[in-house]
Formats: C-alpha cells, structure tokens, sequence
C-alpha cells in the first residue's frame, strides 16, 4: 500500500464515502516487505493490533539486525526480539536503540509502549528456576504495554507462600502460571482467582519429566476451569495473549 | 459461613466499616456442602464468577441427579452439565427443568442466563465431524449468557469458505477455533484476527491422529501468536474461558 | 515345609540352640504349594508379614474360587482377593465366607484384621470419579489391620476442602493421595503434611490424560518431597504400603 | 557387466531380437563395485533412473572421497552428496570438481543437468528457520535436472503471503511445502493446487515440537488430498520425488 | 458466483480479452453450497482436478446422503465415498445409483470414469490381511479413471514372490505399497522400480506395531529414495495422489 | 517348479553331476501357489526348514479353510494356524484333521511331529495369566517336533518357586521366558542359565504397562546376556525360534 | 511470626492453656523469607520435619550461596544442596562450612545429624554405574539422621551376588532400590524383604532404555508388593522418605 | 569358596560320591570377588559358559583397569571390554596386553579363543554407518572363539547386493542383521535363511528414526519367523547370543 492510496481511503472516510469499520477492514488483507530472508508483515499491527515480532533463536545477528532495521524504519515504533543470543544483541545494539535482558533474552528496540488495558497481568512461578520463562513473558507484556506483578517462587510444595500473597492473585487480570515439574501451579491458581489463566509449562525438571512434556499434560487436563495452555517455555505467548486480553475494548463505551 | 456471619459482614459493608471488595474478599474463601458422593462448591459463583458445573461423564444418573438437586435447590439458578448419558438426561428430567441436547451431550437446568458482555463468541470448527465439540462449548456459551455464531466447517482443505466469512471472524470477542486431524484451523485463523483464539483439538481422525494427539501438537506450536489451547475434545472448557473473556470488566466504568 | 520339621525348629529355638532370629530366616525362604493353574506361596506371611492376595482381574471364577480355596484351607485367616468380577464373587461367596464392594471390586474371604498400628491411614481423592480405586485402596488397608479415614472430592481446584480438612492430614501416619487428571493432589498434600505420601494416579479423565499417563508424571515430578508413587488405578498396591508402614515396628520396645 | 555383455544385448537390440524395453530390464538388474566401505551400486542410475547418492552424515572425509571418485571414474557424471561437513568438502574439493553450499551442506561433483521435464518446482517454506532443508530440497531438483522455484517464508501466520503467490503455486508441477512447528503449510497448499504436494516436517521449533513430531503427524493427518509425506528435515527425498514425477515420461509420445 | 459472471468470463474468453488459463485462474478461486451440515466445494473439480469426495466415518446414513444427493444433482457426475457403513450403503443406495464394496467400505455414485493416463497404477501388499486398505487405494483409483493391477501378498518374508513379478512393478506409472507389522515392502519396492511409490502403512498386526505406529515409522526412514508416505490405513489418499501423478500432463503436447 | 524339472535335479543328483548341496539351493529359490486370497509358499519347508504357517487373527473361517486345505493337499503333513478363532476351528474341524487349544488359540491340521533335536525346550511364565502366550509357545514347539517342559508361575515376586525349579532350567536347550507387567523374570533366568533365552513379552498389567511396552523395554535392556527379544504376546514367534536352535545341526556328523 | 508471638505461645502453652500438639500446629501454616530470587519456607522443618533443601541444578554459585547463608543464619543448623557443580561447591565452601560429594554431588553444610530412628537404611544398586544416584540417596539419608548401609553391584544378572546378603536386605528397615537398564532389581528385592522399598530408576543404559523409562515402567508395575517409585535419577527423594519412615514415631511411646 | 571346599568336591567326585553333574552344579551357584567399585562374578564362566565381560561406557580407565586387572589376575584367559574410551584404553594398554578397536570401541585383554562351533557367523549391515555396531558384534564372536563372515552395506534398496551373496547367507549358522532407518534388513534375511537371525537395531538415522526406535519396532514386528532383536546398538548382546547358539552341543556326541 502506497501513500497514495492511503491518502485515498483516508480522504473517502473523511468524507462519509467509507465508514471507519470499512476502512479497517481494507487495512487489514494487506502488504509484506520481501527482504532477503523474510517477507516482513508490515500491517500486522493494523491487522492484529500488535506488529510482527521477530523470533531470534533460529536466525543469524545479521539477519535479526536486517529484520529489525527494516521494520524500525517502516515505523514499527518498537520491535519485540525473542530468544536472542548475547552475540546477536551486542550486534543490534551498535545500530539501533537496544533494550536487552541475559535473562529472558528478550531484546527491545525503540520505546516500550506505555502501560494501559483493564488492570495488571500477574506473572507467578513456581519456582526459581522458572525465572528466564517467566521474565519473557513479563518483558513481553510490558514491552505491549501492561503494568505487571511479580509473584515468583509460589509453588505448591509450600502454599502459604501463595495463599499469603491472595490480594495479588484476586486483584489480576489476567493471571500467567509457570511451572516445570508437575506443573500444579496452573490448577491451583486456576481454582482461585476469578480471570482467565494462562499456564506456560517450562521444561524444567529432568527423569521423567521429559523436557517439560509432565508439566504440559498437568496443564491440558487441568481440574480448574478458566486455565489454557501455550507451548513449553513459550513465555513470550503468554505474555502476548494477556496483553490481548487486557487491552480488549479498553477505551471503548461500554 | 452461616446466616449471623453474612449479616454481621453485610452491616459492616453498610456502615462503611468494610468496603465491598474487601467484603467480597470474604467470600471467596469459603464454603461447600458435603453430599455423600462429593463436596459441592456452592460459593464458587461468588469466588469465580461461575457456578460449580457438574461433570457428567464418570456418574451414574442418580448423582448427578443428587447433585444438581442440591445445587439447585442451594439457589443455583441455572446448573450446567456435561457429557451426560441419555439415560442420565431422562432421570434427571423427570425431577428437574432440563434442557438437553444429545449431540453434545450437554444438559442444562434451570433457565440460560441472557446474553451480556462485549461482543460475540464466535465457534468454528474444520469439518462436520467436530459438531459434538462445538456445540458443547457453544452451548456452554450460551449458558453462561453469551451471544454466540457458529462458523462450521471451515477447515483449511477449502480455504475460501473460511476468507468468504472473514468478517464474521474479524467481529469476534473470542474465537474458538475447534479442529481434528492436522488442526490447522487454528493457526490460520489465529494469523487473520486480532482477538484471542482458544484452540480446542478434536480425537476425529484415524491412524496417527492418535486420538487428537497430532491436532494436540499442532495447536500448541502454532505460528500465530494469540492462540491458547485446552485439552483434547475439551468444548466445555473452551466456552467457559470464551464467556470469561468476553464479561470480564463488563459493566464496569473504564 | 511339613509339621515336622517345624516343630524340630521350635524345639531347637526353646532349646537355645537355635536363636530366633536364625529361625525366622528359616520360615522366610521357603515353600510353596502346586495347585493346577499356580504355585501358592503359603509361607508369603511369614516371609513379608502379608499372605499372598489373588489378583482376580485375569483369573476365571473357578480359578479364583480353588487359589482362595487353598489358601484358606492352608490356614490363611483372611484371604485379599482384588479386581474380582461380580460374577466371580457370586461364585466363591457359595463356597466360602466372602465380603464383596461392587464399586472397588474388592473380596474378602474370613475375617478382616483388627485395626493396631501407629496411627491412621488417610485416603484422599481429587474427585468422586476416583472412588473405585480410593475403595480399593481403603479397604485394602482396612483388611490388613488399619484405621482408616476417607477424605474424598477434595481436589486443588476447590482448595477450601482441602485446607478445611488440615487437621484430619495431619494426624495422619500415611497419606494416600489419588488422582487423575492433572493429579496436582499429591503435590499438594505432599508439602503440606508431614507422614509419607504415597500417590495414585487414575486413569480418570479423557484427551490428554492418555489414560492416567498425566496425572502418572505430574506425581512423579512433584516438587513435594515425601512423595513415592504407585503404578496407575493400583489402589491395592497403596493401601498395601500405607499398612506396611503404619505396622512397622508396632509392638516393638523403642 | 562386463563390455562384451554389453555389446551383445546392444546388437541384439539394434537387430530387432531384443526390443528396447527388453533391453532395458537386463540392465534393471545388475551390479554394484565393492570398494573397502561399500558396495557401490553402479547401475542405479539405469534401473532407476538416477544414479547412486551420497549419504555424508556418517562418514569421514576420507570414506566420501573415496565413494564419490570411484562414482565419477566409473562414468557418473554428476555425483550428489548430501549432508557433507564442510571440512569434508574442502577435503573432496581437493580433487574433484565440487559445488558446496554451507546452509544446505549439499555438495555437488561434477555437472549439474540441465533443467529438462513438465514443468516447474515450487520450494515453499512456512519460515525463514526451514531454509536449510529448503535448499537440500532446491538443490537436489536442480542437480537432478529441473527448473525450481523458491517461495519462502509463507507461513499460515500471514496467510496474505501465500495469496499474493497463488499464480507461482498454481504454475507448478510438484510443490514442495517444508515447515517445523505445526505443518499446517502443506494442508494450507494441499487444498489450493492441483499437483501433488511432497510435505516435509522440519525439527524447527521447542518444546511440543519435539524435535519435528509435530509438523510430522500434522502432515500425515493433512484434510487436503494429494498430500504425501517424507522423513523430518529429509530435503533431499523431497527434491528427488518431485524430479521423478516431474521427469516422468518426459519425451515419450503420449 | 452467480450465471451472469460466469456468462461474462465465457464471453470474454470467447472474445479472445481472456485467455483459457486466465479464466481457469477465476474459477479456482470459488463456491460453495451451505447445507444444513456442511458447506460443500461444488468447485473443486475445477480448482483441484478432483471433485469433493465424502468420508462417510463420522457421519449418520441420512448426512451421508444429503451430502451425495446434494453433489450429484450439482451435475457431480461420479461421488466417491469412503469408509461407509453397510447400513449407511443401504439407506443411499436406495436414493442413488450406488456400487457398493463391503471390504474397503467404498461407495462409488454414478459413473466411475473411464481410465485415462500415462500407465499404470500398481496396488502391492504385503499380506492378505491389508486387503481393505488395498482395495480403497484401488477402488478410489478405479473411480478416478485409472488402470489398476492388484498384486497382492508379496511381502518380503517370501521375497521370490515380489521378485518373480517385477515385470509388474517395473511397467507401473506408480507403485502403491501397502503393508502392515515392519513395513518393508515400501523400501524393497522402492529399491527396484523407478516410477514414485506411495506408501500406506496398515494397522496390521499387534504388540509392538502400536496400531500401524511400526509400520509408519519404517516408511517415513525407508533407505530407498522414491518413496512418500500417507497416513495409516490411508488407502484413499494413495489411490488419488497415484491418480493425480497418472494424470498430471496428460493430453497435453509435451 | 513341476515334476519333470524335480525328476530332472534328483537325477542329476544321483549321477553326480550336481551335489546334494547344489541341489538343495535350487530348491531354496522356489514357488508358490496362488489361490484367490494368497500366494501359498510350498517351498518353504524346503527353504526355512519349517513349512508354512498360518497367522489367522485376521482371516475368515473359509480363508483359513481354504489355505489350510490347499497346503495339506500339496503334501505338508502338519499345517499350524495360530490365534484362530473358536468359530474357526468349528469350520476347519469339519473338513480336516484339527487338533484345537482354547486357551492359546493354536489348531494343529494332521500329525504332530515326533520329538527330536538336541534337548528340552523350558517355557517359563511369570504368572498364571500368562498361559494363553505360553501354550502357544509350547504348543507351537511341539507341533514342530521337541520335547517342552512347563514351568508356570515362577515370577520373581516369589523367587524360591524360581531357584527350586533351577535343575529344570539349567538342563534346557532354550528357555522362553513370558512374563507381562515389569518382565524381570527374563533378566532373572538370563543370568542363571547358560543357554539362549527367548523373552517373550505379554500384555498382561494395566496402567503404565501400556500394553505390554514395560516388559518389553525391560527384556530389550536386561542386564544378562544371551537374552534376545521377539514381538509382545508373539507366543508363536519365540516357539519357532526355539525349535530352529533345537533342531539345528541335529543329525549331522560334529 | 515475630517473637513476641512465638513468646506468647508457648506461655500460653507452659500455662497449659494451649496443648503442645494444638501449638505445634500454629507453626505449621507459617512463614518464609523473601530474599531475591526465592521465598525461603524457614519453617518447613517445624511443619514437616526436614528443612528446606536446596535443588542447585538450576542456580548460578551466588544463587546457592545466598540461600545457603540465609537459611544457615535463621538457624538451619544444616543445609542439604543437592546437584551442586564443583564450580558452585568451591564459591560455597569459601564462606560455609561444606561438605561435598564430588560423585552424588551432595552439599552438605554445617553438621550431619545423628543417626537415630528405628534401624537402617539400605541402599542397593544394580551395577557400579548407579552409583551417583546412589551416593545421592544415601548421602541425604545420613544427613537426614539415619544409619545407611550400603550394597552395590547386585543386579540380577548375578542373583547370588544379592541372595548371599540376604541378612542384610532382611535386617533393613527401608530399602532403597536403585537399577536403571531394566530395573529388576526393585521387584525382586520386593519379594525378598518384608519392609517398604523405595524403587529409584536411573538413566543408566542406551538405545531402548530411553533415558530410564524402561526402568521407570518396570518399576511401577512391579509384580512385587510393598515397592513404590520415585523420579528417574531421584536419589535425593528416595533418601527422603526413607528417612521420614524410620524417623516416624520414634521416641514416642507405643 | 575357599580353596577347603573346592578340594573337598573334587575328592567326592573322584571317590564318585558326587557325579560331574552335580559338582558341577554345585559351581554354578557361587562366588564373586568384592573389590571397591564392583562385586565381580569369577565363575560365570563356569556357570554361564563365557566369562564377565566390562561394560566400559560408564567406568573410569582406572575402575576398567581394576576389574580387568582382578578378572585377569584370577585366572581368565580373556577380558572383553566394551565402549571403551580411547583414552581409557591408553591407560589399560600399559599394564595388561590389549587389542583395541577404534571403530566399535572393543578392547581385548589377552588372547583371542580359537574359532569353534558348529559353523560361521554372518555379521549383515545395511549400511556403511552401521560398521561401529556390526564390528562390536563381530569382535564378540571372534573374541569368543567363533568364525565370523563380514557382509556389509547390503540393504534392501540395492536387493542385488544381498542376493549376489545368498552363498554366504545360506551357508551360515546364525546370522546377526544389524541396520538403522527402517530395519527392513532382518525381515528380508529372515525370510531367505534357515538359521536363526539375531537383529540389532541401530541408532543410525535423523528425524522419525528416534534414535533407533523405528529400526527396533520393524524388527520387533518382522513378518518373517526365524528373527529375535536385541537392544538398539547392542552388538555385543548379538555376537554374545550368536556365539552361544553356535557353541551349543558342540563337541558332544549327538
């Protein structure tokens, strides 16, 4: 879509020719950018509401880098990095503005959106070992723009540490449960709170936990209503479905 | 909790000594009735915004009977049941007002809420063979008061007939994207809207669709982000979070 | 081992020239009994302080009936018979004095053991599906000489039952914790009380349960510590354990 | 098959005793060269149409070099290997004639075919992380003689991608559809075109995709007809397939 | 599309503004009838060469026939059926003019096509007991238009079989290799022919085949270059991709 | 291969031209005959040693009939069918000579072989309900000439019943040893004897037996040498085996 | 619990105002200590008798020595690390009085408990490779307070190697039974001894062993009574609970 | 034993007070030498026929070369030890007289035994990467006293290679088919010879070969009698049995 025709609808909605639903509705089938290795989804951001993320860890730092530029420049305010070396970030970081976390590596390029939607998206774990995980899907939901709470190292093995922190849980939007292991956490926090919960089982464990496989099971069969379930280890998923779900009809007449 | 204490927190709540959410706090903790077969929930309602729904599958028609009985007679005004027999459904419809609909063995006493909150549920499914599902967790929808369109038969082999319904798709609160096989649906739909997709994989299929394993897998490895998934075959489960979505903040001045 | 031989033992013994203990490891590696369809191992109560119990679910009527029969007649006070059709009851229960549950599929030829031992035994289920197998294990327990406490329906997505009922967990000497589905029981229990928790997982459930496989990895995952696991749906097998336990050294000067 | 042989059934044929098709089922059935390592099948390329390939994963430098001179001396013209290191290739570029590609690890000894057959191959990828194997696939058709078309990063994520691209996908003989994580790239093709889809799963993904499972039973369980699969990552298959359907019967009066 | 557009395009083609392949290009692209339970692809025997085919596993005789009727009086000449139940046979044999084979469960409507193609198509097994899945690949093939030559019970235990029929295997357009337990047949055949060889695993067998698990796997690692997969017992995919590549080109100027 | 061509070797044979070795090979490559539903391998008794056998889970009673009719009539004197239903040997018995066994399901058309080889066949069972296997097994190893000792129910539960038994095992040519559940008996009897073991794994168990696979996996991984592996519940297979270490060499000068 | 509520209580308890088992229980529902990356369960040894043990696979040296210190300084007299690396061993053991393993890699710092309880504790393996696993369990247990005897190599590959330790298996109060490859060792052990077995499978093995799932399943069916399971390579657990078993009711009076 | 007894037998065997069978049992049941990491079977030679072999995969070089050195300094001719490092065999090959063998990591101490037997053992691969595991195996069988046959890269998609050497295979006492990818090999050998045929799966392979699996089921479900499997890789266990079938009888008269 060039300018012109950009120019064109614009035009036609201001003149009553083309409703705003109508008008959306053209952005949304719309245009790629073919570099070299990718067809860059420009208008996802019209489309879906949050732009082309780029996934890092199957791609060279000059490809991440090309990737980036090319839709910083098109832009895209900020660009979300996901499983992004250490090597790839210092690469990144020499031409554009980087945010990078050795955690979770999560990179940002450009400014983190400020925090609006309905409320807070809780992030809890079950425990330390989970952290890389969950600060993916943290940094991913405020990088959308969320505010969000902590509540690590909660598993069920030693409840009262979840029991004592309640309000947390009770006050969320949307509650993020990430465990390894059993993966129990998600059924626990599902029975309690009143929101949608997303469980993210992480692979976590060894035997007979396999690669995360028992905690994903524990997960899909979940006695608690209201939990469903993303991919092992997919923190950044979580996070970008709760910042979905807290940013839905926000602003809006209700 | 017995009568004195509700009054005493209620009188508290009215001369301003308690605020209503920390009253409503108080509430969320508390208590069931212990039937001979089970424990009833009975405040789930107040703790999670649903009623405790009966699980029909693994109960013989008089406990389901005994325990919608109860529930009812608690004050539930609507009961959900899932995965109930014929048989089952006959018992409980002498003593009770049941609805019940034998495709997907969903039952429901009492009366079905109205319609509320944000938008509209969408369900679709990729083949005629993944009817018993949807109309499982569309019923639930229903249920729960949701104003729900069904989208069957849509699955990716005949792309057009999903493109041609695109804005029924695009008008969506939530889509439930319910599919056996290969479970492609899911991912297709997640990459054209901009709403949450709960991913419900079917067991339809034959060899190794290893009873909805292979729909399983696909669904949770989608490519498009937004997409969360509840188990095999779970319909019920996918309504219940859809209509959780799709009230949540409603009614509330944002 | 004929009676001979063994009063000449007990002579020995009384003699001083035997020591107990070099006669009790006499009893422990001996006989058995040859009967058409199996080698009846008649000294097993000696040897592990438990007879030989008949697993009934691939044994004919006829079968059952002329093991039980043996065994009886050999002097066995009370013979364990498990997952015996109700058919097969029918047929025993005319020769010989037997107590049958439908729901367990549990016989009893003789008299039940009196309760001794240290303390209770705690049966805890996740929901009222698991009742067949949570019987199985009670009246196991129940048969070999145990107290023993039901505490059923009390799964994590209703945690209230389970905190309600702290005081019955903790005055228990062993826990068995069953479950299907996510079988986040276990874990649970497992960090809140301090006895042995042996869990069970059941093959409750549907989808991605895979036929207890689920809630069999979740239990064996758990980050409980405390918590050793028997095979799926084997409720014998824990109630078994939970005796052995709770007999052990019971009697003895400490 | 030594010289004389061969010359006989040539006279023989030019004679009229032995019709070409007789001719050529002589040659159908014979002989292989045993160096030290292998038994080298010399006359693939009669009875099959394309000579002997070179399997590089597991073995040495030396073993290849040795298998890919005895090929060439012996008459092959073009000696194909597939997943050669590339310490390997500087090895075997020492002393034959290679073409070696770093992402696909395919090396080439001697000449390429020029592109000959029915039509066009399309190589069609659902991400940029699949390239490796798309170009093993790419590589092989090319080698082997046919004109092929890259079409990559399509994926179902950004369905406009693939859209926008019909007319290549309807232009082709064989597609070629290789995508990691949930495959739906190959039922999204199936159903659009009207040649035979040669789908192949590839390891990229974490966590459920388990290491191509995934993508592998999506495939198998495609709702689109004319789809058929290969082994997870197995470019090489895939590329040889779509040359022999693409070859067939090419120059023979129809 | 309604008459007029198609008039249009007619129009224009015949006018010479519209090339033949350029309409074509319209025509892939569309419609659909939405029956009560289905929206069926009245199109995509111009879009894809085939037109919908029905399988009949999981749907009642009456949704079967609707569904046939429907197709038929669309001016469908041939509908193909799969997996259908005697009982279901009865019920549309009554309505329609229906061939009826109890082994593979085919049902064929109308007019199967006269054969047309390159060649031949070879249906191979390894044992008798895979005779129903042959049969659905043969059948299908048969209704498609294709000449079909049933080699049966050529498994590799009795290898001279297969061997003392290689004029068969080596005179096919494409080999069918069908064959349960280890699978071999795929790789033998594969080894010796230089047409495409499609191959099916069965669920034959038991222990460890795990339902045609064996089977599958050992044709998706076959050493035999040439050989693409379906799924278990997919006799009908086999029969129509063969068809698809008997087809491809055919009556064309090459 | 007909009678003059036999004629013809055996006289050749006789004059010396050809070697008794010679002539057994041509005998080896040969025929088979072709009824409707099979290709029959007369030869085999000639080529394997053992003629062939008919697995009859999947055929109809007049399919067995008619196989087994044309093989006794082609002059085999003894014609095995494993797993044959009881309708089956009804149909069978009215036409042939039939011995038939209930539990193991093996039918035995004319005379068993006498007795002969090198020693006693041990057929070992873990429990009682692994007797249908085992009588297969036995049954089947006796039909093809060797003497069998039965030792039934000397799982590892209950070792004494095993080490009283020692001098029967240490005095056999092979032992199979068939055990379900976790299939330790094979390991146990692989480390006390010093010839092959053929371990044959049973579907007997429940839960995490899945069917047989942990015994299987556990004979797979024993610790003791000269244990090797047949097919779960391949009773058949292992008697087979057996019978070929018995027999082998017996006769010839050593 | 600050002081002056711990004061408060056990005033009221030496007043006699509260029983010493209802104070007990006030420690059991209390507190932990949020340091950085955890919450530290400090009571866990008044609620369940063991303090909180550090799992350090997944810490960083600093993360290990923080908790270590922090829990050492709140009065933990010994702090259990399991899984520590010798990296994170040397950092530790710079500021703490450690003891370390290097084989198990067990972290011991401060003082090992006394031995008490009602008798020992034997740990067996099946072979020297189980050792790790091995020197985990019984390590924990001497930790833990308790007598450990050790007995390693007597798999049941070499039966005498275990039968002429009889008396020590027989003397045992618990029974540890480590084995990886095919796990016999549990269920023989299992039906030797007359007290609990704790069944740890271990990794040990190749090819179909598959990361100790073999030993895994063949554990948990177990023809034994008397044996439950722990995780694969779970040392650390199975010492555990052998340790809560012979602790339980020690010193009370029966 | 000590030297006392051994005298004591061999005097009532010379006196015939004790035949040579029964002494010779009497061997059968004992001793091991305990030294520090292992309890070592000195008369499995005597028991079993062939001494303790190493599994060097999980030993140090100095455990290896303390339990060659012990095994060998009582009086063994030959120490097998296999998957032994390079490195550890350096450490071994300076005290006690090695053969090492890089390829299949086999290390010799001493000297080889004399072939013997009933005849040759043929050692069939697939493939050229199958050489580690088919020279394991080879090595065994020589090392034990046997004439081995080497037939490499013989597999089922060049079938002429097999078939131009049916001299070799017909010729053989027992045949050890080793291959990866789909195993076809042992069913093919399986069918063709009339000696028993060991097969080794192998881990050779990428994708859907799961690291042997695929090999190991289509083995497992051969459709040809006559094959027995053992572990995936597992040669040693294959020349083992080979060895042990071959020896059998020998030398006795029959």
């Amino acid at each position: 879509m060039d300018k012109k025709e950009l120019r064109d609808i614009l035009t036609d909605v201001s003149n009553g020719k083309l409703s705003v639903s109508e008008a959306e509705l053209k952005f949304k089938l719309e245009p790629y950018t073919d570099i070299d290795c990718a067809k860059l989804d420009i208008h996802r951001g019209i489309r879906q509401g949050v732009n082309e993320v780029i996934y890092g860890a199957s791609k060279s730092a000059e490809q991440i880098l090309s990737v980036a530029e090319n839709l910083y420049k098109n832009g895209q305010r900020m660009v979300l990095i996901t499983r992004m070396s250490k090597e790839a970030a210092q690469v990144v970081g020499e031409k554009l503005p980087l945010f990078y976390d050795e955690v979770s590596k999560i990179g940002i390029v450009g400014e983190k959106k400020a925090p609006y939607g309905h409320g807070k998206i809780v992030v809890a774990t079950g425990g330390t070992s989970d952290l890389p995980v969950a600060e993916e899907a943290a940094l991913t939901a405020e990088a959308l723009g969320n505010e969000v709470v902590r509540l690590y190292d909660v598993g069920v093995a030693g409840l009262h540490r979840l029991l004592n922190n309640m309000d947390v849980v009770m006050d969320a939007q949307v509650v993020i449960a990430i465990a390894g292991m059993e993966g129990a956490l998600a059924s626990v926090v599902g029975g309690l709170c009143d929101c949608p919960v997303i469980a993210v089982p992480t692979s976590v464990g060894y035997g007979a936990s396999f690669g995360g496989l028992s905690a994903l099971l524990s997960m899909l069969n979940s006695c608690a209503s209201g939990v469903s379930v993303v991919n092992i280890d997919n923190g950044f998923g979580a996070g970008y479905i709760a910042s979905m779900i807290n940013h839905q009809n926000w602003g809006e007449k209700s």
